[in-house]
């Protein structure tokens, strides 16, 4: 069913996710007006200069309170305080999504912050690169063909679910839908875990005396394996926390597979090392990525 | 100094790394005969065809008496016995390279195949792509610009350690020197734990029931952190068990540093994950591979 644009949307944190929302739902003539809030004056005023907001923001109450839609998307840690900003003011007609990477923490934020308006925050993690940052950043086909997964609560009404849904979908994603618990899991160890591995990779050599004979000598395999770990630490910091139970059990698992492959390793036990890596080669083979 | 042309190079295993070599070395006027031996007759028929070999080579003990030079570019698990098959009809002149990417082990096994020739081998590791293999995956510009390390022994004469040296640097490769033992612990560090790591992660998700969704919300960071796990796992085989000691030390240090990233998680230390990912993220983003 097409759904009416939004006459209103606010923005908290007009960087690579809030602003390429901005921009793709005006690319489809779903927005009247974008209003930006953000803690970077500098970054406001070029994402005015780009056409990605049509104000900056100045007054959140007056703002949220006659928003069609509010769009958080600043890093995970900073969620809770902002919705404890907007709860007392938010419309009766607004929805609020997010972009942010976690869910069960968002959630759990949700619950405590927005009280009996907790059924018009709908959740939302848009599956798009994150190397670079900030409104320059932004674009309107950030999400065309990419994965958003929204995971809502029970409190949600189906129209306010498809409202949102909607909106993703002018934006040129998919749309999936997985509880929170399900999504932090399965990003845990997709997405999460393989972050913490590169990390860990990079600062291990980074601490030893001989890193510059070390580094001289890594090549594209390296290259490939290491290029996570020039993400955002902030962001990184954030995410690791707010997961931080689904990535332990990741990591546990993990540690576990390490040590029967050093067993292996000790004994000399070729076919095990030799199944475990076809396996895996198998599975990313085969793997194509949608 | 100029080196002159190599009248006849015997190559032992015409896949990527022995058939390029040879094709490289042609390319530079520097080699009139080229003769393959090798498992598979399909193989060496279609390196006959490709131009990459002259003949395919039936007596080892008539090849490698009057050759000038003969490269070992087998999986380093069948070095041991090739070196026991040509030790007894090697040349007084002929020198022997090979293209192992392991060299404590190879060395181990010089000394005790090659007796009092074992002067004649100077060991090599071209560090050269091998996503690919086979003849057809050859190609003469594949050491250009290149790392080719030597790890000379205290036996081989600067002279022919300079014959050797040339042959790989008319391949266009750029040669360096280590002990054995320090190359196997730097490409420990750099090549063979991340190749481990990037195997174990997908093996990890390979044995569980829910691997389709959970391959299905795996994005470009998943793609690149992986892409070395479709790696030949006969290879990484091969590669581990002859290089277990030094990966062994480094997979110990790997997982204390994991520990010690779970007990952060736990403590919700924010500081110490923070200082971790950024250090990671100075090193790797510095790093200009050469």
């Amino acid at each position: 069913m097409p759904q009416p644009p939004f006459k209103k949307i606010v923005i908290f944190g007009v960087g690579l996710i809030g602003g390429s929302f901005a921009l793709a739902l005006r690319k489809a003539g779903m927005v009247d007006e974008v209003v930006g809030f953000g803690r970077s004056s500098g970054n406001l005023q070029q994402a005015m200069q780009l056409g990605i907001i049509d104000r900056i923001g100045e007054d959140v109450a007056a703002e949220v309170g006659n928003a069609d839609l509010v769009l958080l998307a600043t890093p995970v840690g900073q969620m809770a305080e902002l919705m404890a900003r907007i709860a007392p003011h938010l419309g009766a007609h607004t929805l609020v999504t997010d972009g942010g990477s976690t869910k069960s923490d968002v959630v759990r934020d949700a619950y405590a912050q927005l009280g009996d308006k907790v059924a018009q925050f709908i959740p939302a993690h848009p599956i798009a690169g994150a190397e670079q940052s900030g409104a320059a950043a932004a674009g309107a086909d950030l999400y065309m063909g990419k994965k958003v997964v929204l995971t809502p609560l029970q409190e949600n009404s189906p129209q306010s679910v498809a409202r949102v849904q909607a909106a993703w979908e002018e934006c040129g994603a998919n749309i999936y839908r997985l509880t929170h618990e399900e999504h932090d899991a399965v990003f845990a160890a997709v997405s999460h875990l393989p972050h913490l591995l590169s990390f860990a990779l990079v600062h291990d050599l980074a601490q030893r005396d001989n890193r510059d004979v070390l580094m001289s000598f890594a090549a594209s395999g390296f290259r490939d394996f290491t290029r996570i770990a020039a993400s955002s630490p902030e962001m990184w910091r954030d995410i690791c926390l707010a997961n931080h139970h689904a990535l332990h059990k990741e990591l546990q698992i993990y540690i576990a597979e390490l040590l029967l492959l050093d067993k292996a390793l000790e004994e000399g036990d070729a076919a095990q090392l030799e199944q475990t890596f076809r396996s895996a080669r198998e599975l990313r083979a085969n793997w194509t990525e949608k």
